[in-house]
């Protein structure tokens, strides 16, 4: 069996990283120094995939750069046309293709009113690099898969390098250099374990915890599950979780938590020990043995990951599991029903 | 049978908006003329249903006033203690029972910086209005039921008298005295269906479905229904279920649209006929006949209302679904199962 796009691009991700890595550190200092005391506020436009890097970047450049970030609602831009005033907002839009209308629109009239833009993007030469200051590129080489994986996991590291660069840390630029060991480490851990993941070949339904930067991460997870295969999962923190759907928790309910160490541990480990009292089928993402020891399926992280970083390897399991779902069920992993690379909605 | 707290919060919006809207206009206005000027955007914190008052308030305010706005991430202020600086922000904080220590949280920290902040709350003398500069206050009478309906609406009427009161436009304000006529059409004609809303006895999942202004109505009737029934129907905005959940509708998927007249309304209107296409079993609110000629239950609104306002009228069929949803399930409307009033979660 030839192996699909999907396969294919899921293994590329820890190259992908090394590549970036190497050369962004310097690219986003550049992007960033000249822009440096002209913002208060970073506004984000994304779609899809590119959102959820969006929502990592929310919690990235908040706790780390205590920068406000506002996610746009683009069609406020695109199809009510009333783009509002940017003033004090640097804009960085995300976009795997370049070619998202309404991400686009949000440049635009970021650029008509002298702001400071940003792209990230896979695409050189897209429209979006051209209504954009600057673009950091994910250079990932092409996706072809519909599913994004490694330009998910790039436009998080590009994210990562340009909160580095505005923090002039040294020490983030070590963690960073030591991420490609650790997504290679998810990889090859999860790859071990895809006879295991048959086990969810009836799954219907479920929930995803995560929470913090993780929050993104199970985002993320929810649509590569929904987008490969049909089953809808839905993305929660940990804390809406306790408000509300734990109440629908029963023997069997399955239950996806990203757990990695860090500030959050603690808060999703107990909300792991509850679902498992309650009886829930778990599936657990961490590096953490008492995490690990409570699900029927571990999915292990490597040890010393920083919390800032982790949602980059803690999504691979997570896309692994989604893919083989996908193979189990018979379906095309590159041609989900339905589906198309570039959503052109406005 | 003595009838439920739900019920009578239900049957209590219309009064509670003509009371708010009565004396609001000039509380609004001696709120916000002070501060006009002094901020860039809006940053607002939230959870659960006063988190889709803030989705409601995103668009008001962009669209309306050209306000950027920023939804928190209470978690960055509770958790990780990290707040961002604050510089341009006005800080809004929506709670009804005023007590949600991570809305709190947020405030504190705006104060801490000297900047400007307001609270909007159902309970005066709470811990969320000793944090604030201003608070317009509910003044929606107790809520003792679970589920928050007559606070929903009421914030939304709250969030629409600052926004009127910032654009200065005398219209808005006869707009808005309209309102509760529409309101209470809404409410009269969703109760004379509630027998055709057993015929959701056995719904087991769905989505639920509204863009721009009623992306916030798709949110909150998704929630009332987990809440009150533990069924889980997901909310998307026309766009995002066009690219990707759309590949999982088939004969029968419950889809309930929120499709009031409006810049919204093709868009909605042709993402319904596309799922009557496919079979769907369609919920349709709407003012337009077009639109709820298409479904199997359609709950009318009063035609005239403007699509700024349209999320008030535009939940309460979703709020009375619920309801019936859950008598017809046997479940207690005001205790739902694993759920308290106050969330406490950092």
């Amino acid at each position: 069996m030839t192996a699909s796009f999907l396969e294919n691009e899921i293994l590329e991700q820890t190259s992908v990283l090394r590549r970036l890595l190497g050369r962004g550190v310097e690219e986003a200092r550049e992007l960033i120094n000249p822009l440096k005391g002209r913002f208060h506020y970073i506004l984000i436009a994304a779609r899809g995939s590119s959102d959820n890097a969006a929502r990592y970047a929310q919690y990235l450049f908040q706790i780390v750069n205590h920068i406000p970030v506002a996610l746009a609602t683009p069609s406020v831009f695109s199809v009510y046309r009333q783009p509002p005033q940017l003033e004090g907002a640097l804009v960085l839009g995300i976009s795997q293709s370049g070619k998202s209308p309404d991400v686009i629109s949000v440049l635009d009239a970021a650029r008509t009113q002298k702001r400071p833009t940003i792209a990230i993007t896979n695409i050189p030469g897209s429209p979006l690099e051209a209504s954009a200051d600057f673009t950091l590129a994910l250079d990932a080489g092409p996706e072809l898969s519909v599913a994004a994986t490694k330009t998910y996991t790039s436009s998080l590291a590009a994210i990562a390098l340009i909160s580095a660069a505005l923090s002039g840390e040294k020490r983030r630029l070590d963690e960073l250099a030591r991420l490609p060991d650790q997504a290679e480490a998810a990889l090859a851990f999860s790859l071990t374990l895809t006879a295991r993941m048959e086990r969810f070949r009836f799954m219907q339904h479920g929930a995803v915890i995560g929470r913090g930067y993780n929050y993104s991460t199970a985002f993320e997870i929810a649509l590569k599950i929904k987008e490969l295969t049909g089953v809808t999962t839905v993305p929660y923190s940990s804390a809406d979780f306790l408000h509300g759907p734990v109440a629908s928790l029963h023997q069997g309910y399955p239950l996806l938590a990203v757990a990695p160490s860090g500030v959050m541990y603690r808060d999703t480990a107990a909300l792991i020990r509850k679902a498992r009292r309650l009886g829930a089928e778990l599936v657990v993402i961490s590096d953490r043995e008492e995490a690990l020891g409570m699900a029927q399926l571990a999915l292990p992280l490597a040890p010393g990951t920083p919390e800032w970083l982790s949602p980059i390897p803690a999504v691979i399991p997570g896309q692994v599991l989604a893919w083989q779902m996908a193979l189990g069920r018979g379906l095309d992993p590159d041609h989900p029903r339905g589906l198309s690379k570039i959503t052109e909605t406005y």
